[in-house]
């Protein structure tokens, strides 16, 4: 028996072996590989992804996790919790014929060119035909793996286990009328001059910069690195390996600062897993959303706070002292909390950033559920667009071809990133009640608040999902409640109006 | 017949696709990877290493290999020799046994960890269990290959192909005297006065110049990489996509330059090969000799000739015209090509360095063919050493403990390196004589030197074994009489004195 376990335990950490090296693959592409390299990365990728698969769906395996979780015998409860989890992705995995796999990575291949293409063109035409296949085969992803009420829902459960439609709609409406009406009171009070703009900010000094405050955060340089990548991400080898990217804008500070802190939440996950589940199915994140929950914590509560643009100004005056001549602490508090009218969702204030995802998920669920074609999709889009925001995009690479997920078949992904803005003001109106977080903040000292989360987010790995660590964390329901608050307390504050 | 053949070269593709993955595995692992990340690479390249094993050991491909070569039939003469070339590799494969792999592997790990301990304490005796262990591994090797005469040949076709114990004695045996005799010579017309040394030459500069020099030569940098690391490699992804690494010094600008040079030498071969053999088996080198002759042919027979110092003199005066004020090109030629006692293989000059090869070939044979124990090594080397170097290695660090080799269990790898070194003359002679070979030099013009070499020995690829191409190439049999010439002609010139 011991024995038998320590072969399933064997192929599972193979697994998740193969996949790490698949993120090498992935990481290097974006990173480091010479253009010409693409087409052998493709085959390499393909090579890769067939063989975990392969592994993934191996029956074999799947009945020697039955047996041994059947037996029990022998098992700690963390280990019974890594074999359950693992037998729950795997099944699922083996839902879904490898015919379709095959199909659908080819389609997303073909479906991404187009997009870029129709981007180049700006004409939704052009990935139209792909679109309508890849919502065909995720309909049919979804009959696979089946679903309760929408098939939507077999898709969300992808990203996050656990949530429906249904709880969706309930937190999304509320969201849709508060944010809204903040966001319209807040945009009148615009002051458009920056003290920022027209300078010059050397990448090299913001780089320097960047490891200075990453390091100060507490992400671990011998345990991690941070590179330059057009799309910033994170990259995850191991618990003792985890990679960030981001970028920096000679015209703009702010825009790597922001990124670096960003991704420095997703890493701070993956290096605060413990040490004892490394390299098993539970030293995971349990959903993309709590994922995007700590991105958010540490790139807007932290980062986006008075406290941290306080501590900010001390290293901006550092580095760039001539240029951070005459700026005060409160301005770099006004210029990051700006608010504006903008088409594009990576390019979004804290107050609009979950309308844009409503529009998405309002819109890829009626493709998933069939009550629109994909034909309709541009207006479907801009008439979403005016509804909320008053304004209609001038193209469709403003609109509804300004994001790459539908090009990958990512449907169901959209409602993590507002999942994560929800989760993350929960989790910090706890947080704030234990440690001194402002006081923190200003002194440059994050290890109590780093500590924290190690402690309740990310040391519980995928012990249970992602609702119930925020509501365990918080002791209550999940709400839109505490999200709605902060953006109440800290713009009426910032703005003077009552929101 | 069509889609069985199909299949059998995906299948051969694919074992070159996850080679190509280990690669870039052992490459970040060299280049970027945290420190912290050695645990968990370990496992990877575990996990990637038996996973090539078993599918190049997989029966049933060579099954097919078998009946797709005896039909022939719808094969083009390249395609036959390129599944005939694979099935040569599978079946060496194959006749080892997997246990004896894993074994293999296992103790290499340990062996290579004592040799390190070794080292730090200067104590071969820390090593040698292990070293006792890889050759009794690598007998039951040598049994399991088959092999004519010394079980030492069955070693050495992993390296070179056809190429035995007899041949090489009676090479080195001419190498031995002949080297010997103008190593001597010149040892006693040394000038120890450098004007290269005392002068701090900034590393972002060398860099600068190496990137430069390098696309001079005809690296695609749009196809590859440079990097930093300690031990400068070449690794190759794909035709497109090779990756060499170098290391600068502050105190002296030739070692970057050199190491730059050989590294760009593997790294134009890699480049090389035929467009329409990509991906192919026959898209390799056919021996770790041949692979040598073109570094060494980079860096000693172009770098170190008087007309690439004088090429080199524009380009380093350019880049730090303070410290090269008041220095000629031929103050370079001589630096480049100083002859000194030294007791490490790397650090040894043309005259010398194939005397340290024919050192350690004697003493791997010896330990293979159970003429000595593992336990007399040190002695053997210092006595061999002093016998051909007329010095005694102060400790073993500097003696029979400076290379990695034998701890990784390489045995029969160092004679490619005099191979390397013999082909590269003999190629070269003939090049000289249908290239303008010191004008092209001379004006920075690498372009027909480039293209010679790609014609003749980079397209070639996996099509005849080295030293059929060296004799092809050259019109006449292998021989150490091109590379004594070229010594005797360069050193007799540049010391003015009878060689």
């Amino acid at each position: 028996m011991d024995n038998q376990l320590e072969c399933v335990k064997e192929k599972l950490q193979r697994i998740l072996s193969l996949r790490a090296i698949l993120s090498l693959l992935h990481w290097d592409e974006e990173v480091f590989m010479p253009p010409k390299g693409a087409e052998s990365r493709a085959r390499q990728l393909k090579v890769m992804a067939e063989l975990i698969h392969e592994f993934e769906t191996d029956k074999c395996l799947l009945d020697e996790l039955d047996s041994a979780l059947e037996k029990r015998e022998g098992l700690s409860d963390d280990e019974f919790l890594m074999l359950e989890e693992a037998r729950y992705d795997l099944q699922r995995a083996l839902k879904v014929p490898s015919k379709w796999v095959g199909k659908f990575t080819e389609m997303r291949s073909k479906a991404y060119h187009s997009w870029v293409e129709a981007r180049k063109n700006k004409n939704f035409l052009i990935f139209a035909p792909y679109l309508e296949e890849l919502v065909l085969l995720l309909r049919e992803r979804a009959e696979y793996l089946g679903y309760v009420g929408s098939p939507y829902n077999a898709l969300l459960e992808d990203y996050e286990r656990g949530v429906t439609v249904e709880k969706l709609e309930s937190i999304f409406n509320e969201l849709l009328e508060k944010q809204t009406s903040i966001y319209k009171t807040l945009l009148d009070k615009q002051d458009r001059y920056s003290k920022f703009s027209g300078k010059e900010w050397s990448t090299e000094k913001q780089q320097e910069l960047s490891t200075n405050l990453l390091t100060k955060i507490g992400f671990d340089f011998n345990a991690g690195r941070q590179d330059i990548s057009i799309h910033p991400f994170t990259t995850n080898l191991d618990l003792f390996d985890v990679r960030i990217t981001t970028r920096f804008s000679k015209e703009n500070p702010f825009s790597g600062i922001y990124s670096s802190l960003h991704e420095c939440g997703h890493a701070l996950y993956e290096q605060g897993f413990k040490l004892e589940d490394r390299g098993t199915w539970i030293a995971q994140a349990p959903s993309y959303g709590i994922h995007e929950a700590m991105s958010r914590f540490w790139e807007n509560i932290v980062g986006r706070s008075l406290s941290f643009c306080k501590y900010l100004y001390g290293l901006l005056t550092d580095y760039f002292p001539g240029e951070m001549a005459e700026i005060t602490p409160e301005e770099i508090y006004m210029e990051v909390n700006r608010i504006k009218e903008n088409f594009i969702r990576v390019e979004a204030d804290e107050c609009s950033y979950n309308l844009h995802i409503i529009l998405r998920f309002i819109i890829e669920r009626e493709l998933i559920e069939g009550k629109i074609s994909v034909n309709s999709v541009p207006d479907r889009w801009n008439s979403l667009f005016i509804e909320i925001f008053g304004l209609c995009p001038p193209d469709d690479t403003k609109g509804c071809l300004q994001d790459i997920h539908w090009s990958h078949g990512s449907f169901g992904y959209f409602p993590s990133y507002a999942l994560g803005n929800i989760f993350s003001a929960q989790i910090a109106e706890r947080l704030k009640t234990e440690i001194e977080f402002n006081e923190c903040i200003e002194k440059g000292d994050f290890a109590p608040i780093k500590d924290w989360l190690k402690e309740n987010i990310f040391e519980v790995g995928r012990r249970f999902k992602a609702v119930e660590i925020v509501e365990k964390v918080s002791n209550k329901p999940l709400s839109s409640q505490p999200f709605i608050n902060y953006l109440r307390e800290k713009y009426s504050d910032l703005y003077k109006v009552v929101l």
